[in-house]
């Protein structure tokens, strides 16, 4: 499944991305309707646990590895349904869920990947990225926030960090919920239609909408440039919430097995610690 | 249920605790089995999530409300067991977990309250120590880690911090999960059986439990001296998993019913939002 949704971009051979020949509402290699989905996504609750607990477990004697998931997408895109329906199918207490929002005057004096580093995953540890580094790509291109040779050499160092993050032992799995237009206008409207969803809803939000073409732009370009071998982009359709989360589970299950994390052997004398218990 | 549970200690105007009086197993104004009870924790998900998205809501708006779960409690009591199958139950990403662990050199040079300052939930999010700022109390006086006077004072230096605590919106609740000595001796032999646990065993947990009557008394001192009107504790009966989660999680739904925190009211024209999204 990863290998269909995987971006191949400039970095990693490939051409330019149009966003436009990729349908929001496709369902590639997915369960084939909401009530399949769900279930298959359910069922997929029991092997992701079993992996983060081995990959904990795997630290607890000095292994280095983690994954890092970067979800990044329009507004009502469904960066925070996934982590709720997604994440929400691991033990919290392995994972590390930071929600970038502007930066603060204090991040705004350092790096861009200053903020991103201190919320790097631990060894054993997921880590999840609601918005990320891109936003200096991104809304930074958009509304012209850094001059364009600033831009430019960003996606360069966005680029060897990742790099450095893999061979640190970091899997880094980076989706992009990719939601249509139209998609997007009833998301908003949904939320001005209940009283219990305003507080979701921002007027700027309109503002950013005016500049999707802008936005779809940058967008492409971040997966021409970032999509790497070391750190590749995934494009998910998002336009469909159930098909969202089978395929960001499968993503992850996917990378998880791959890691093949091992319990590690007991560093301790077993009989002789069940013989002092016995007799305590 | 949580007035049952309810541990009223000198602060709050009670006597003397005796944990011996505690029975372990009992499953008070809980479900009556196993089944029953996972069922029952099962249907609490909903209402305890959408009281966590009203609570979080709130903070968007300026509330300053959020709680703060205390886990305490003997090796394998099950305070991971806790934070894996009650704090599961919540949206993730409004969840801030902290386990902590032997102080680090750089805690070392800090006052002890220090290192707990920095885990505090932030409004509208729920914080969970797995393991707290009452080691300093418990392992602490067990070990003879500090001198008896220091020991003293801090009792004190806790309650002033909780109330502090409780006046700047956290509603602080403390759980003591009390497991008895055989059942302990069960679940650590059961971590020896299986070599996909033997990663959570240490033979140092087997000195500790050597400590056994030293660690309940310094649970009955806190329990007396530090269960305040401002942050009581409440002990639950832990030897068997499905009471536990299912009483944790009662508790956490009674302290968030009686916050009832209630979704903002839009700080913007809903009409006009909508008629622009419309038109564009």
């Amino acid at each position: 499944m990863r290998e269909l949704l995987r971006v191949r971009g400039g970095a990693a051979g490939g051409g330019r991305i149009d966003l436009a020949a990729y349908a929001p509402s496709a369902i590639p290699a997915g369960p084939s309707d909401r009530a399949a989905g769900r279930a298959v996504t359910a069922a997929l609750a029991e092997p992701l646990a079993e992996l983060q607990e081995r990959l904990y477990a795997a630290s607890t004697a000095g292994g280095r590895r983690r994954l890092l998931l970067v979800l990044q997408g329009m507004d009502t895109s469904g960066k925070g349904g996934t982590v709720k329906h997604v994440i929400g199918l691991f033990n919290p207490s392995g994972c590390r869920i930071t929600a970038f929002k502007a930066p603060t005057p204090e991040e705004r004096e350092h790096p861009f990947l200053w903020r991103v580093e201190k919320a790097l995953p631990r060894p054993g540890e997921i880590g999840i990225f609601d918005r990320s580094h891109y936003e200096d790509v991104l809304i930074a291109r958009v509304r012209g926030l850094a001059p364009r040779e600033v831009l430019e050499r960003r996606y360069g160092e966005i680029n060897a960090f990742e790099r450095a993050l893999a061979e640190d032992g970091v899997t880094v799995v980076k989706v992009f919920l990719h939601i249509g237009w139209e998609e997007q206008r009833e998301r908003l409207l949904r939320r001005l239609d209940r009283p219990d969803k305003h507080w979701k809803f921002d007027p700027g939000d309109i503002e950013e909408r005016g500049m999707w073409p802008a936005y779809q732009e940058a967008y492409e370009r971040v997966l021409e440039r970032c999509s790497t071998d070391a750190a590749p982009w995934y494009v998910v359709p998002a336009d469909r919430k159930w098909y969202r989360n089978w395929a960001v589970s499968r993503l992850l299950l996917e990378h998880l097995e791959e890691m093949d994390p091992r319990y590690p052997p007991a560093g301790f004398d077993v009989e002789a610690c069940r013989a002092r218990l016995m007799a305590g």
